[in-house]
């Protein structure tokens, strides 16, 4: 079987730092003084959105492949997704040279289905609801033998996951505080681990959508709380934390911030303005809680992982929508 | 007077560098393998667009601003411009505590005239024809006794927009090609510079607007004509070349080519989408040139000046007009 089958420690994190970096981009980090003078902070973002597929997810999805082992391989690996984790799986897998399902709602964009096929995935229809896309994963397993990689509650996946803030604290020691957006909670999870072996004194913060605020309420409730209608349109983080990303959550998170939806779009639209950087709207979940003065941090020096940059161009936030 | 009174030589471009490099980000060189697998070559993108003010216009103006003597600065310095021009003197002044003067046509969008108050530039409101702009501009001067700072026929500015192509060619050597856009030439010019200087077996070359191909025009037939009716969608390129640009255009360019708005249109998005990051038309000529297989460029690695990022959010090419 796989390993890191417990919560990954530095070694593991580290190892997955060098298994995946012949096949992924180190980001650059990028400040902007127009948005430090807004926040009253010195920024330091992490372009996950500049990484390969447009998004931090194919850290993870890399590590896991990257981990089984030739005979399990063989067989190929399989998920359900309609976003980000499928065409990182995607990509991952014909990095290896091996076969990938991806099963995807029949409503997925047309844009996210030509990207994941574009991988050269196979994608499998099925009806949108939770329960119809895991009884169809069930059956691709079943036909194919494929292995399946979750999108975010798996060690292997948060171990890769960590990379980009082991990355960000090599390249900007001393912070303050680093912030990610948390949905399924993969990349905060990752994230808390990488501060706590290596930045202990760091401020490990979490920025959530007001419309997908399980990750908050499970946070200050100590109960794994799903939501049950994500109504955010930052569409990455409609998910709900899982049991593993929970855990670790718990233990080495300082604090979760939530935002409406109104100041994500204005904070995406800063960093397109004043950065001139494509980022979803999840990405600027984080930037959002600060202007909205959510978390103190006068003065500090913050990073922040601008998780990915996968956006349709026809349809902003801050237009009416021409072909709606 | 001012220095550089005549065309740039290698150690004026040098010195440039090393005048304005406290004051200017040194830009990354971007790749992308979707991109690159489109046009079978290997491109490298000079990322100017994520330069201070959001083009590489702050270089030339920079240059400018510090070799003026303390006498003349404490005048302060004048333009005319509706563009990133004015941004950039602007913040070049504003560098040197010095007054900087912005003669700005009456219709110019408020997103440019924010920009330019916003680095602290007094603006001068005037009708919108260029007679109208050039006698303003010559009384702001007479009344202030600023010193004027052309936007590109000025060798100060020249070599400033030189400096771009040589980080770039210090970044990646042995490029087969350079490639800008072409407006007023000052871009382009410079960067004929820098290669005839530092990589004379490297081809340089110039794309330009269908719609406003003065410079095309007088590469072909030697002598300067200055485009009349400029229809582009690239804003930034609808000036002629002066005298100056010209002069260096015609020794040092190998090539000009053409290319249609639509074209233009279509590499622009591309590079939002493969990239994620924001240019504004006139950055994305040189690809759409290359989409256009206007030159052949096979296997060779072609370097690219990503000009600038400027763009109004609320009115994209590729969208209907909402508030039109």
């Amino acid at each position: 079987m796989s390993k890191t089958p417990t919560c990954p420690t530095l070694g593991e994190i580290r190892e997955a730092a060098r298994r995946i970096e012949p096949h992924i981009h180190r980001t650059p980090v990028m400040t902007c003084r127009a948005l430090d003078r807004m926040v009253s902070a010195e920024l330091y973002f992490k372009c996950e959105n500049l990484q390969k597929t447009g998004a931090f997810k194919i850290r993870g999805a890399t590590n896991a492949v990257m981990l089984l082992d030739d005979a399990e391989a063989s067989r190929g690996v399989a998920t359900h997704s309609s976003g980000n984790h499928a065409a990182a799986l995607a990509f991952a897998a014909r990095g290896r040279g091996i076969p990938a399902y991806v099963v995807m709602p029949e409503n997925a964009p047309e844009a996210k289905r030509a990207a994941v096929s574009g991988y050269g995935a196979e994608i499998i229809s099925c009806p949108a609801t939770l329960a119809a896309r895991e009884r169809m994963l069930a059956e691709v397993v079943e036909r194919t033998g494929a292995h399946f990689v979750p999108p975010y509650n798996d060690y292997r996946v948060i171990a890769g996951q960590a990379t980009a803030t082991l990355e960000l604290l090599e390249t900007v020691p001393d912070l303050d505080v680093v912030m990610t957006p948390v949905g399924g909670g993969g990349l905060t999870s990752g994230a808390a681990l990488a501060v706590h072996y290596l930045s202990p004194g760091t401020r490990m913060i979490a920025a959530e959508p007001a419309g997908a605020d399980d990750a908050y309420r499970s946070f200050r409730s100590g109960r794994l709380l799903p939501v049950e209608h994500p109504d955010t349109i930052a569409d990455g983080l409609r998910t709900s934390l899982g049991d593993k990303t929970f855990a670790i959550i718990r233990r080495h998170v300082d604090d979760i911030v939530t935002v409406d939806d109104a100041t994500i779009v204005c904070a995406m639209r800063l960093i397109w303005e004043r950065m001139k950087l494509i980022v979803e709207p999840s990405a600027a979940v984080p930037l959002a809680s600060l202007l909205d003065t959510r978390i103190a941090v006068h003065g500090q020096r913050v990073g922040i992982i601008l998780s990915g940059g996968n956006v349709d161009l026809d349809h902003l936030p801050w237009l009416g929508q021409p072909n709606a």
